[in-house]
């Protein structure tokens, strides 16, 4: 199999430069890393256990290599490998075929070792405690604007050891808290708003990833009644979460609870996905997903509520999902461990 | 044409969503632009002159448009669809013919006009002001780390307007400064330090570049000696850029400087490249480029000297290259505009 997707060679190699290939051989257990000069010593250290190769056209020279070694039939990414990308692979494997394998080492990633739970871990508490440092700090209070509030998040997670945010973090005030994905603006906090923020850390390439909705002042009914039934409908998601059940069945217990109040045209999108070496990776939990929750994969669960022109709530946490005996269950991990209450700031 | 590839897409549409594609054709000056339901009013507002369609799988519901309209020859982005994708456009297309058109939108936007050298003006302008507040609030002294200067910088380059870094901010201190593209760490800034910053602030999309190196405390004679040269070596560069030059004599230009000095070996990089809608694009300035430089193109002009184990200089620019008429030669227009004279700080 050659790997090409630069995530997926690191996943496989822990090799994290820019360029590179990986040549993976059920005949032979010493992987080939191709990569050029600029990291020959970072290769070497990095992937101690691989045959490193210099070769600044990774890809083409290690399908030449697989030729070269009599390789008959050579996996590849389809799902990655460009339609150019493709004919210069070609053109090196020569009598060796090429065979579409996409998505193999995605589904790998998709159950993560207690090392990666480890990191991720680490990721989620970076992110816990800058959110901590910023409303100790009076951080998020009327007269400050979304874009000031990422700025200090960010920077905190970057004091709690974050490499960096793991997405464009998402501060959303007031009326722009029901657009989903709304990005930080100069508008200003006022009492009385939702503001609903998602963020997470990056740590050693795994991805932590939160949401949290507060109210400033004081909070109204409606307010409360929003709140309180994400809250609940978070809750019977993360309760939902076992090995073996249905993506699309972790979707339902929640999507169900938001349905059986009325809102259900309020929650338009999935329930969560996998995090890890992406922030959005395998699986998808949503209504049209196919396939069952594995014991050991990592999952947001993120249902919200969006009124337009009023406001939204999003509650979300990462989890590892635990095994299921039949006789025992374990519950999930939660690794995001910020407060889920509602909580009025002053 | 079907254009797949969305930085193209936005540089054509203006549309910024993380799902679309856009159909352009000979025969209709009305570009059809395909995205999801949740961007249907932000398509709306961004992409006015486009008819937008909603459908999920962009790219084949425009192949099979195409078809329907008749279209006999279909380009499409080799370089940027994948083998899978590609079978998808082929079931799509039906009789009309794929053909392969990779780089046509990359060369386009190689050409900058006035609107996008405003942006990279304030790009610049947000790095140079926030380089300047982190000085002026003594960030930049011994006993503060790599991480912590980062820190600051990003954050200034947010009050100043930005939407982010450009990338992902280099800060190299002392030995480390002889790394190219050092990542921060812990390591503490000391008395006789190298410190080499490189970074940028993305602004509506695009990116500025700009590396700064600095002495901390006194400079001896051997970093004087260093950053003299590696300053010589960017001023000759940025002589060199003028319309119509190659590419490979402008970095042969700057690169010589380097080399009479008897330091070649110690420059092992490119001399720089353009900036706008990506960090890295058209055109590329090094010794192996092939073609000229364009009137109007932005690049960098990024020349350095690193000495294993002791340190090393890099000094960049974010320029727009003028217009040379054979009689007269517009020099280029300075984006980044922060000093480059050593600067010892105390």
């Amino acid at each position: 199999m050659l790997v090409t997707d630069l995530v997926n060679v690191r996943y496989l190699s822990g090799f994290t430069g820019s360029n590179a290939a990986l040549l993976v051989r059920v005949s032979d257990t010493t992987p080939v890393l191709a990569t050029d000069g600029r990291y020959r010593t970072q290769a070497a250290r990095q992937s101690p256990d691989a045959e490193i190769v210099i070769e600044r056209a990774c890809g083409p020279y290690l399908a030449g290599r697989a030729a070269a070694d009599g390789v008959r039939r050579l996996g590849f990414e389809s799902h990655v490998v460009t339609v150019d990308g493709h004919r210069g692979l070609l053109q090196a494997a020569g009598d060796t075929e090429l065979v579409r394998a996409p998505g193999q080492v995605e589904a790998l990633r998709e159950v993560k070792d207690a090392g990666e739970v480890a990191i991720l871990r680490l990721a989620c508490e970076a992110a816990d405690a800058a959110l901590a440092d910023l409303l100790a700090a009076g951080g998020l209070r009327p007269g400050r604007t979304e874009k000031q509030v990422r700025r200090d998040l960010e920077a905190l997670m970057l004091d709690h050891g974050a490499d960096g945010p793991s997405f464009e973090t998402i501060v959303a005030a007031g009326a722009s808290s029901a657009i989903p994905h709304h990005r930080p603006t100069d508008a200003v906090l006022t009492t009385g708003d939702f503001v609903k923020i998602d963020f997470g850390a990056l740590v050693s390439g795994y991805h932590s990833d939160m949401t949290r909705t507060f109210v400033l002042g004081s909070a109204q009914d409606w307010q409360r009644e929003v709140y309180d039934l994400v809250a609940a409908a978070q809750r019977a998601g993360t309760d939902a979460l076992a090995a073996g059940v249905t993506l699309s069945e972790v979707d339902a217990a929640s999507r169900q609870v938001i349905a059986d109040a009325g809102y259900a045209e309020h929650f338009g999108h999935g329930l969560g996905h996998g995090v890890g070496l992406q922030i959005h990776e395998a699986p998808g939990i949503n209504a049209a997903a196919a396939g069952t929750l594995l014991a050991g994969s990592v999952v947001t669960v993120e249902p919200g509520v969006y009124l337009p022109d009023r406001g939204g709530v999003r509650i979300e946490d990462t989890l590892v999902v635990g095994f299921d005996t039949g006789t025992t269950r374990d519950t999930p991990d939660l690794l995001t461990r910020f407060p889920k209450e509602l909580a009025i700031i002053d």
